[in-house]
């Protein structure tokens, strides 16, 4: 009998990142791909879930999330951001930042609504998006220009990347500050006021260059945007600990009304010692003095890998990024074997044909593209490099790409 | 602006439990509403918890389960119901039997799908169906017997009720024995291979009189219903901890499969600390001394309680429960005051007013049944009350019911 529905039929096989990882294993190879921290997370976490769990009440919470985390949250959004939130109608608390994806589809979606996504995007918001009736529709953003190794090379000065606006994807609308961008944004969705704004901050603390952590230009900030928008909080990427699975959103309250109403039919609340523990990461962290020392230790990741992929026998194109846990990079100038463009007797895109020649000839993997595109052709020249990682593994990778 | 989905509007204001626990409170009630223990969970859970805090890895893990966790719960259930499960096919873990239940209908069903559930039911199960395209059929189960307070107080001897197949409801096919009932089940769905059995097993471990706990008559050990069988276990609710959010399915790999695929979907992934700390307490738990106290323990709550309604003002009709965390009673004899019928200007059904009505005259919370009916006119002269609490909170609520 088959009894799977058939939204999931689809959706059997493992994951990309799955799949990378078990090859990544198999293999022996330094594993790029998956996007989760191999170093440990802070001790403070630790020991604050270690804690709690010997105090705090294990029983039901509410729905929205533990008057603790949700005081916490409020505390340090408005320490970090400037930000003031309602914390009985602004914010909402689920297990990770994808399962407050998750409500929000299932908050505000009927069938067929359109959601707007710019890609590269999450290759998880296709499958959210349509579980939910709403219709998916990428709209891809584009670099500016193609960094050589040459051009990369004279941007390498004391120690660092020199940071530029040009390495910035533009928006379908040519304008080239992000300020900008969100004025126009603001102005075109004036006329369409029933568009809501989702901003996926789960990388907001990691921010390179000019961009100011939490305060770098963003909708759920931007005054005539703030009211229409909701941004998403992951406490498990801003504390290393990905397992961690406490995430929040924070908004407009007619939005987060009808995520909290989907939140107590999706997961209905979550384990208390996971809140209280992460409030009390937020309130040690409410300073900012711990995300300085993290944003340098990322931007340090960052450097290495991307000076070790210029300097590496592949021929790629390159950007500087401007935060987060990867570097992409362009690989239309590689030559693949052709023996690698068929993976399970089946034809694949040439970013995947790349992420295999890199498994078996380089022992490194990174992690293909075309997912993140609703056009998977636009995807197939890019990969995705994770410098979220220790020193050893980033050298190991490079000496192997030398 | 109304930003909320369609399928959200009937859902947007706090559940049941929630205003019934704010009145509580609000009044000073006595609160027997919704099903958490009030007592502290067993030690070895914090101190498991609190200690895998400090050395388990805290990045994602398998969306299928912690493979500590899946091993752990394989040699639980061997242990206790005598089952071999496949890990690696057989076995799917959430957030919580709820989130279990979400990943189960978004797996299995396609639109217009039928699924079939015994009234009384838990509420969540309707939109859980129906966010999931399905339809809910609700089929009354019935009482064979109303017993009286007298016919009751002659079943209490020895300082606890004579349990009786009597107080056992009935599925609309009139069978006496569950074992023939099982049986009966699986004869009418020889016939329809498409149909899946979920067996919702929260309170699996709490069974009284002659109800084996684990492996009281069962479709996940009928020889033919098994094959098509789900069974959803909740570990907050085998370690009286309603916040662990820890829940997983045993089952046919055909559904599992589809479970798996709704879970990278839903949540992703769990805590893995949540999930080795529930592994050991399994670990520790598997020779089943543990669960024989806990049902003592619910034992004599429930009979407590039992006793304490039977001698109340109130000339209610009684079954014995053979096993979880409620009791139910038939309110029909009762008189509720006029008064209660209209709730914010809303006429409401008899088991809402009777809830309303000891709130106010009483100070005891109960909660109404008609949510658990499909037709709420078959429910709305019952309601029920929680035993999962203290002596102290149980004995106050007997006081007030004098």
């Amino acid at each position: 009998m088959n009894y799977v529905s058939n939204r999931m039929l689809n959706y059997l096989e493992p994951q990309m990142y799955a799949r990378f990882t078990i090859l990544a294993n198999q293999k022996g190879c330094v594993n790029l791909g998956q996007g989760f921290p191999n170093f440990p997370p802070p001790q403070f976490l630790r020991e604050a879930l270690s804690q709690e769990a010997l105090t705090e009440q294990l029983q039901y919470t509410q729905t929205a999330g533990h008057p603790k985390l949700l005081n916490s949250a409020s505390y340090f959004l408005e320490q970090r951001m400037g930000l003031k939130i309602n914390i009985d109608k602004e914010i909402v608390v689920s297990s990770g930042a994808q399962s407050v994806l998750c409500c929000l589809m299932q908050g505000l979606l009927n069938p067929n609504d359109e959601v707007i996504v710019f890609d590269p995007a999450f290759d998880l918001y296709r499958p959210l998006i349509e579980f939910s009736g709403g219709k998916h529709i990428g709209v891809p953003i584009k670099p500016k220009v193609f960094n050589t190794k040459e051009m990369m090379q004279k941007r390498f000065q004391n120690g660092q990347f020199i940071y530029s606006d040009d390495d910035n994807w533009e928006l379908d609308f040519q304008l080239i500050k992000k300020r900008i961008e969100y004025d126009k944004l603001a102005e075109i969705l004036e006329k369409h006021p029933n568009i809501v704004v989702c901003e996926d901050a789960a990388y907001h603390h990691i921010t390179f260059g000019n961009n100011q952590p939490f305060i770098y230009p963003r909708c759920i900030s931007h005054p005539k945007l703030k009211d229409r928008s909701i941004c998403v909080i992951s406490a498990g990427k801003m504390f290393s600990a990905t397992g961690l699975r406490v995430g929040f959103a924070i908004g407009n309250e007619n939005i987060i009304k009808g995520m909290k109403a989907a939140q107590t039919y999706h997961i209905f609340c979550l384990n208390p010692v996971n809140q209280t523990a992460t409030a009390r990461c937020l309130d040690q962290t409410a300073d900012g003095i711990y995300f300085d020392s993290i944003r340098q230790l990322y931007e340090q990741q960052a450097t290495k890998l991307l000076k070790g992929l210029i300097e590496s026998r592949l021929n790629l194109n390159y950007w500087v990024p401007s935060g987060g846990y990867f570097i992409v990079t362009d690989i239309s100038n590689i030559e693949i074997p052709n023996k690698y463009f068929i993976q399970n007797d089946v034809k694949v895109t040439r970013d995947f044909a790349f992420a295999h020649y890199m498994i078996n000839e380089f022992g490194v993997v990174c992690i293909p593209c075309s997912p993140y595109y609703e056009n998977k052709e636009t995807g197939q020249n890019l990969v995705r490099w994770a410098f979220c990682k220790t020193d050893e593994t980033i050298s190991e990778a490079i000496n192997r790409l030398k």
